[in-house]
């Protein structure tokens, strides 16, 4: 009974997204509160145009606002390579390293028999066209680094080689600017089973 | 150019939220992007309810749906007591305590001369009328334990006391559950001062 009920409500809701808290939610509704209602119009206007106008890209289900997407049409990018990921927020992650030109593909998820997620709820039929329809000379797996991720991966591999394509995993070891101290006993062995000679 | 266009002012409007970083606003966007129309319009008509309905009771100006307030009004209350804070927020602080029953005063802000805001930019001159009505008998002055929350407290003080009311200030001290290696010098001293005889 301490808050008015609209901001109960409100925070309520905000306590639903991901990473927000209670204390976040109290705190992004009292800013709400004293936010200026154009401003709030602005946040609601980006959320629905969101929702409204990004889709699925029809080539590789990376999400975009025309389609076939940015990447598939650009004329700029590397079409013989293909780097697969498991959901779209991760193209980004890969873009910022800006060491690579390709294109990607959107698995929309791993393989995980526990949760019921065989390779039909995958992106993986579009995957295999893709590759068998020429022209791409590298599939990059740059699934998560986790079991669902791994077991992606091995799978993959087995269904691309036999397509003459070069199929490649994205290194695992340490990460850099930790200290050896915190890596894991997995990440370690991996570290070291992908040493290279300098 | 690694987002569409929508995604990347969503994420723009996200990041003007306190405490919400680049991380945070992209991870929230495509939380949204993936969440159901229903949950969104609900998060943006809570967002705009809290806009609407909220208003500030004309006597304490703390926030509500209804004027006078649930405290100004509630019979259940004592109102022979009135805590001063410097925002709404700060109610809900010191309503979580469960030690408090009385009434409040929400001053929309502290004295601060470098900002500009001086006593007539706070409700101040509606506190004095209260404890003037009579039937006030301490007014406990819980602005925030900084410069100006302290320059506050130390004026309302000066003008609260001549009107024949008892006026005190929270405890300043080292916080429960920390260490006092972490503690402060001002805080140190605060809590030396504030000793008491077990």
């Amino acid at each position: 009974m301490t808050h008015p009920d609209p901001l109960t409500k409100l925070i309520e809701q905000l306590q639903r997204l991901p990473g927000i808290g209670a204390k976040s939610a109290q705190r992004l509704a009292y800013h709400i509160l004293k936010t200026p209602r154009e401003e709030v119009d602005r946040l609601a206007q980006a959320m629905y145009e969101v929702k409204e106008r990004i889709t699925y890209c029809s080539t590789c289900s990376n999400i975009t606002d025309v389609d076939p997407c940015f990447f598939c049409t650009s004329p700029s990018r590397d079409h013989r390579a293909i780097c697969v990921v498991e959901e779209p927020e991760n193209v980004n992650g890969v873009e910022k390293t800006r060491q690579y030109n390709g294109l990607y593909h959107v698995l929309m998820g791993a393989l995980s028999p526990l949760h019921g997620v065989g390779p039909d709820d995958l992106k993986i039929k579009d995957l295999l066209a893709r590759v068998a329809d020429g022209g791409v000379q590298e599939v990059i797996l740059a699934t998560n680094p986790n079991v669902e991720g791994e077991a992606t991966a091995i799978y993959l591999a087995k269904l691309l080689k036999p397509l003459g394509v070069k199929v490649t995993r994205i290194a695992m070891g340490v990460p850099v600017g930790s200290d050896l101290e915190y890596a894991d006993d997995v990440t370690m062995q991996r570290a070291m089973e992908g040493r290279r000679e300098l």
